[in-house]
């Protein structure tokens, strides 16, 4: 980290940040400007906090150099991970879609939706028994039963599923149904979440938080990652900004930051990240377009029914179109589809 | 809710829209414009999605009428509520100074804080013995050895204890040590934890999301209340925005919207919400004055040495001048700061 | 526009309302809702000022109806509007392409620029002769001879010319050399400015600003075409929010709802709205991917020279790629990238 | 600068930056990390671009070092600046109180409104003739005759008039008629604008814009202070965040950051921060116990008939409330509001 001076600092003030940096056990490195001193603290300053600099007489601000992700970085893994969800394989070229519905509501809606999914080309069922909810008095997931209809749906589609756990007391239920553990946007940064879905070794999908900044989601990956768990998948699913026309803004621009700072799985969420079904496959597009790895999207039967996020669910007919379209556009990116090995 | 039609909406739209406000048990009422058909869906909209709508041809958007929270507003409880913090009321006129370190970090850092806060007036002792850190790497807090601390540190100096909890399954736990159970701003929106301190019937300081509406905030204490659980404190603590020059941006326009919108105490931390020492006392003087119930601050004996949160914490004779400041201003505005009766 | 009452609003106040209504020649409709009256003020609310009703008694809040744009909206005009550009249409399915400089710095720099991106399937150029900058120390641009500069590029490459106008002096100025008058993100609202490139009855490329509303940038649209000018072309250029990894987020979101809620072309500025040339190809490709008529893209012949913006210029052999990846993504959304018309 | 260097960067790419920033008349030196190595550029960085260093091979970033403003810093001058505003003193610690209407509407409005600010202890006149407005059809001011009726009520009052100009060639005209220029949120960036106020030499009062830091907010008032133009009032007027609840985020942190950053007097405008006139007395007390040198407060004599901003005015007698407030407070924290000389 670099420690800088106010311009109106002493020598004695740089002497006693000097000193402050050597008795963390890191060195100091002078570089005097013609207008201020900048202090840089050489080795491993993890264990220093930044802030703690701020108390110190005529220093003006501190700037990391160091990112603090190691695991989840290309530094450290300069290729692509990628590893197996069932027939397919996520990270590598040919590009995966997850789709199902919102929430699990019942077990016709549910297996309706995941033969029409698999029929149209998804390579995984999305789908929430436990669902995070602005209001008390909303519809909360049908829990441990919806777990078991999704079980039901893998084993008829052969998709294996994704699903959202939102405690850490869930998890070892959760891993008993699900493929993948889904980290909700609003969990991002739930820590004794993010550590019992790392200890679990199942894979993860974690979603960006909605104020989080690309950095932050690195350092949530890290503490799945720091668990020894290597099988996370990123998920960009809309920030939040002032504008009011969409429920989010896709920040599409997270697509290549994350693959260029990451080895691990990018995968966009046109859904959450518009809020409205109109705008979703123009956004899918634009994902797969700018390097998105896969797509999460929610799918239902009959949208004016659904109990959760209806105004943003495609119909299965469109998602048929949306597949089409994404083919197009993964071979113009010089990607494909993945192509689903046949459960045998 | 009020749907409102496209310009071009036919006829037969129209109708469709109203049978199927009319299929949910609601009442339809119609009011055409000179550009545009609104229909009112009246009754208890609760188990409706707004966003079911949106998939009926015709619709242009859907505009909600009732506010979402019930026991957090002003309109079932008009008058402020308040409840005993030990030997003082929060939510009444004289306000109230919750103070302390981020995090606890030794027997001697901890009791020479509350010692020091107490002198200059503080009626409550804030401390983490578990800590959500942006990086698996940074110090997570001392556990329940940091918890023992505390009801030592309440022993000794008679401040009723404010801690976090970070886990629902921690809640019993944390419920044994401290007098308010803190819910920090990476967790408004965990709702397993919201369930459990509701449950736990305990007082909940509920911080406000760095990314919360002013309504997720009532929201999420709607979560608590909804267990029954009627001693809730809210407390904003600055929310991001584009700015870097501060931590967080201190919505200051929080205080007063809060407190037309409910009954709740109210709230404001301006250590976390500013980032930075030399800025918490004119932000925590704003905040009284504006018409906060109270305040949260960091405060540490050296903070060149805390573990967390050094730069924004003030040292005690630092926080003994602000308590000087607040009397005068809480004074301009009418007000007084608590008296602590005596613990006897 | 609908007048939303408190639940605790009395029936006086509820006719007060009403005859509020009255007295500006609207018409008063009421419903009256289990918890609340909502009043409906029915005519043309526009001379009437939403705010006004916030200081009657009993008001909770005013919910607009009416899209406070009329010439710009997709209602008034339902067809794409396109308009030539030199040799091809803008607003047509074929997308186009405009690159250039951020700045005109020299003849040489501009020359140099303008044949490479012509060559390599440009079909406008692009480069700023007065540069608004953040800082007054830093490079304004060239000025007048700098449009003289352009004038001589577009006599030699057949390119029209775009380029930004500052100021409303300047206008008549600008007109005589540019074929486009760019206002850029920071003069979105400014109003004097807007009336002028109106009056001009130029065609505008207006970009959105940093922090505007997609429904500000179609009122700041609707100042031009109220002047009857009629050739107005809107830029998603990224908007302002908390991240900081890119100098900008683009809103991609904006693409498709712009084309939904307008009849006026719509194109993106990956280099702005990205800030760094890594990532622009990335984000053209998505643009194109949404639905843009077109890209604006800045080029420099050797970006580590440039006086502004060097850092998300492109060098003209990364252009010449991205011109090819743009061609195959056009294709697969069923779009073409324009063919010129050879000037004879 | 520092240009820190990837971890993967070579010893050759390392020389190639020494070699670029030798090239620029800075000197280079070099801190070799464990990691990184990261190269301080030496002497006036301000003809080299930053973003050039981006395209130089094994860059990661480029971090500025100096500030970019320099006669709006504390650095440059550090006592407060003060200057008279006719019978008071601006700057100083008196705080002092601008009031008025949103625009001038008419003669006996404005007059009315002058003469009961006055009364309660304004020490200037706001009111804009020239109104930027989202919309074209929205009332856009009284132009001359509204700047003819502002004299009028400062010979009534012998209160100074602050109001509004919006472009560069309406500066003449406004300056005879104004003592102080008012250079809205919306133009803050328009820098024809502030090079033609800068250049007036008269007052002027410049308003933070909504989407503007901290310090871009300072690069503004550089424009117009390196015209040699002294006399400069910043103001905070709230920013665009994700929160609807209030028309703007009150950046309260802005007032104790900028005193802390320039010497320039520093007010807040608490009508449009909040958007509500309900909010404003609670912010404005908030600004002047943060440490505001004033407030600009909208004052109508008739809110629900103002032609624009009425939802944020206050009636003439919760304004004379407000300033009883103010006193209090002010005393508070150890000032006092302005005595106005009077007019002889």
């Amino acid at each position: 980290m670099l420690i800088v001076m106010k311009t109106s600092a002493t020598q004695q003030e740089v002497a006693a940040v000097v000193e402050f940096v050597e008795t963390h056990d890191l060195r100091a490195h002078l570089s005097r400007g013609d207008e201020r001193t900048v202090i840089g603290a050489i080795g491993d300053g993890r264990p220093v906090q930044r802030e703690q600099f701020l108390h110190l007489a005529g220093v003006d601000r501190v700037v990391p150099i160091s990112r603090p992700y190691k695991l989840a970085s290309r530094e450290f893994s300069p290729n692509d991970s990628s590893f197996p969800l069932d027939g397919v394989r996520i990270g590598e070229d040919p590009v995966v879609l997850i789709a199902g519905p919102c929430a699990v509501e019942s077990r016709s809606q549910l297996l309706e939706t995941a033969h029409a999914v698999r029929e149209a080309g998804a390579h995984a069922l999305r789908g929430g028994a436990y669902k995070p909810r602005t209001s008390p008095y909303s519809f909360q997931g049908l829990g441990e039963p919806g777990l078991e209809l999704l079980a039901e749906a893998r084993e008829q589609t052969g998709l294996p599923v994704v699903t959202e756990v939102m405690a850490p007391e869930l998890v070892p239920l959760v891993v008993r149904y699900a493929d993948v553990l889904q980290i909700g946007a609003r969990n991002m940064q739930n820590y004794a979440l993010l550590h019992a879905a790392g200890a679990s070794q199942h894979p993860v999908l974690l979603k960006r938080g909605l104020m989080a900044t690309i950095e932050e989601l690195l350092m949530a990956a890290e503490y799945i990652l720091s668990n020894g768990n290597r099988r996370v998948i990123l998920c960009e699913r809309g920030i939040r900004t002032f504008e009011t026309s969409t429920r989010n803004t896709t920040d599409i621009n997270a697509v290549p930051v994350l693959k260029s700072l990451t080895h691990l799985p990018v995968i966009l969420d046109p859904s959450h990240s518009t809020g409205h079904w109109e705008y979703v496959s123009a956004v899918a597009r634009a994902g797969i377009a700018a390097g998105a790895d896969g797509l999460l999207v929610e799918v239902h039967p009959d949208p004016r029914a659904a109990l959760s996020d209806g105004g943003q669910s495609l119909k299965p007919e469109r998602f048929a179109e949306l597949v089409t379209q994404v083919k197009a556009i993964a071979e113009a990116v010089g990607r494909s589809v993945a192509v689903k090995a046949e459960v045998v």
